[in-house]
């Protein structure tokens, strides 16, 4: 369900070359995409989460080949420049193929998404291959977005913050409906606003939202408490390639926040402007995680923070790099990550506040930018 | 977001005695579970597709252990007669964790949809491991449905039939829509007769209907022609787990079908019928589709039926066994498949005929039985 997609000219060219690039100087052979967020990045195509076998294999010397199931070749944007087709029958062996295409290449880096029944086929195919993850590839190249992708990024994030400006607004009825109708109605809107996919709308009510990754359920929501709405969803580039939103804003269903409630959420809203700030080109990803958690452990909340700080997003919704202690890669311009730090009171209620956004060179440059306050809302 | 689940009674301690038995019999020492079907079919928890590692570790001869994210903990039902929880925290290395528990295991099976950075990361952990398919232990456990399964399957199935009823009758609008528009219609009905999920809705119109997996787009759809239509959800039993549904109908929109479209349409209705007909315990899943595919090659197009003739189906929307050429694996009763001749004239138009339904002691049982016809839709 695409729109019409350019074909040239696009990303795909400078992709390959940098991919080339990098095979050369990390000593890897060969790069296998399948399933996953690599093979779009690099192609504009997405192989279907298939039994039958979707693989690009590129070696570092030699031509790339996508091996695809014949039924799938129609829906392939060849780039004859970058790549050709090899489908296969219903009576073929795709894993064969695959195995021939490398030539013996062994130091082969696998698409970290690839289904195991295909590594476990290619390894007793290839005895004496030597895999890596594909992000020892991929994860610099994709980590540092170029222009167009934050351009995506920044039309994926304004989608998104616009749901949240209409939940924020009363414009989504929460007292009296269940956490999975509203998470419906946000998914909608999320559509509606543009993005070809929703990824996930977690609402979580009450004492739900001490549970960061609470599934929606038919818990009812009532007048004054607390709803935590986090969601995001997948939004087309010029070229089909998807690109991720991600927020969440909590509310407060009823005219006044309690005091003992508020006085969490300024915690939380100060922890959350503290990575914010902290943000620049050279500092490490774990002193943007340190530097908002310092806030809630002065506080005495630390223990009630039990998840890192962020994760980039890009083609996908969590990726490299990763805002958490023990990461010591330093944030560079062109990084795209979330800051979502969270509180979590078990039994009683949860918060949690979250924009996705870029490095640039004077700090932090967010794509959401909707009310960071707790507000309230009579809906 | 799911109903209410109950946790007990369930199927899964019968389940875990089978999967125990297989581990003895075929000399697999552990099995690794994550992403995918696997674990809510033997657990009732599906993992979350997240870079953070849920796996099941399931030793021949010792305790199982569910390696969770912590975050996720909340949402996994409990059994702790069947396995315990092992949360890991932000901080923890929850390969490590896994390989501990394997304590010195070395043939293993792994999930097939396991993500391949998992699997590169544990070759790395435990040197030495030898690692299999999981569809070696679970395929032919999976492949044969208990009662209650093929229950969950026809309540599936009746959904699904129900859309493609209301597709015959005219209730969705075709002339004029594009693609996608009625693709999405398709899915909200799913939705409304009860699928939890929505997993695909093909709608491909005139030449696009000759691209078996053709992705529905812009195209609108215009009078007096074929609307190939191929579309299946995901509905929770009460134990929360999912099974699929599968339906293909085809449409004309018009009053009078051209005699040259009725006389493919016929050959590929007899087609099916004679897969139908031909399913039996103790036959070969390859002669259920010969069946088929004879008679379509006696009409002179052989070479336009251009995939195998069904898929099992379950937990999964494709999954053992499989009718195809190859494939003399015989048909069990409990067994539950797609049957699914096509005919695809490029440039011209294409036709699918699909029922799923499982294997009784006398034959073939459809779950779904929307009119066989090439039905006008003059809507």
């Amino acid at each position: 369900m695409t729109g019409p997609v350019e074909p040239y000219p696009g990303p795909f060219e400078r992709r390959f070359d940098a991919v080339r690039h990098r095979l050369g100087n990390t000593g890897v052979e060969a790069l296998l995409l399948s399933v996953g967020p690599d093979l779009p990045w690099l192609t504009g195509y997405e192989a279907m989460p298939l039994e039958r076998l979707t693989m690009m294999v590129l070696p570092a010397d030699g031509p790339a080949t996508l091996v695809v199931p014949a039924l799938e070749a129609p829906r392939v944007v060849e780039r004859p420049n970058l790549f050709s087709l090899r489908p296969w029958s219903e009576t073929e062996d795709p894993i064969r193929i695959v195995a021939g295409l490398l030539g013996g290449a062994q130091r082969c880096a696998m698409g970290d998404t690839t289904w195991a029944r295909f590594v476990v086929d290619l390894l007793a195919a290839g005895p004496g291959l030597a895999l890596s993850r594909s992000v020892s590839v991929m994860g610099p190249l994709r980590a540092v977005k170029d222009t167009h992708e934050i351009d995506a990024l920044s039309a994926a994030g304004s989608a998104a913050d616009r749901v949240a400006r209409q939940l924020q607004a009363g414009d989504v009825p929460l007292i009296g409906r269940t956490e999975a109708e509203v998470s419906a109605e946000i998914g909608r809107r999320l559509l509606a606003e543009g993005h070809q996919r929703v990824n996930f709308a977690i609402v979580a009510a009450g004492e739900n939202a001490a549970s960061p990754h609470h599934e929606p359920g038919a818990r009812v929501i009532r007048a004054d408490e607390v709803v935590l709405c986090d969601f995001g969803g997948t939004m087309h580039d010029r070229w089909g390639v998807g690109y991720c939103s991600d927020i969440t804003r909590c509310v407060w269903t009823g005219d006044d926040v309690p005091g003992d409630v508020a006085a969490v959420y300024e915690v939380l809203h100060q922890a959350h402007g503290a990575s914010c700030a902290a943000v620049a080109a050279g500092v490490s990803c774990e002193s943007v995680d340190s530097a908002g958690r310092e806030v809630i452990a002065a506080a005495g909340y630390g223990q009630y923070f039990v998840h890192r700080t962020g994760h980039g997003i890009g083609v996908e919704a969590h990726e490299d790099p990763y805002m958490v202690a023990g990461n010591a890669e330093l944030v560079e311009v062109g990084h795209a990550f979330s800051i979502e730090p969270g509180i979590y009171l078990p039994g009683r209620f949860g918060f949690r506040l979250e924009d996705c956004g870029s490095v640039v060179s004077d700090g932090w440059q967010p794509f959401t930018d909707a009310d960071h306050a707790l507000t309230s809302v009579i809906a």
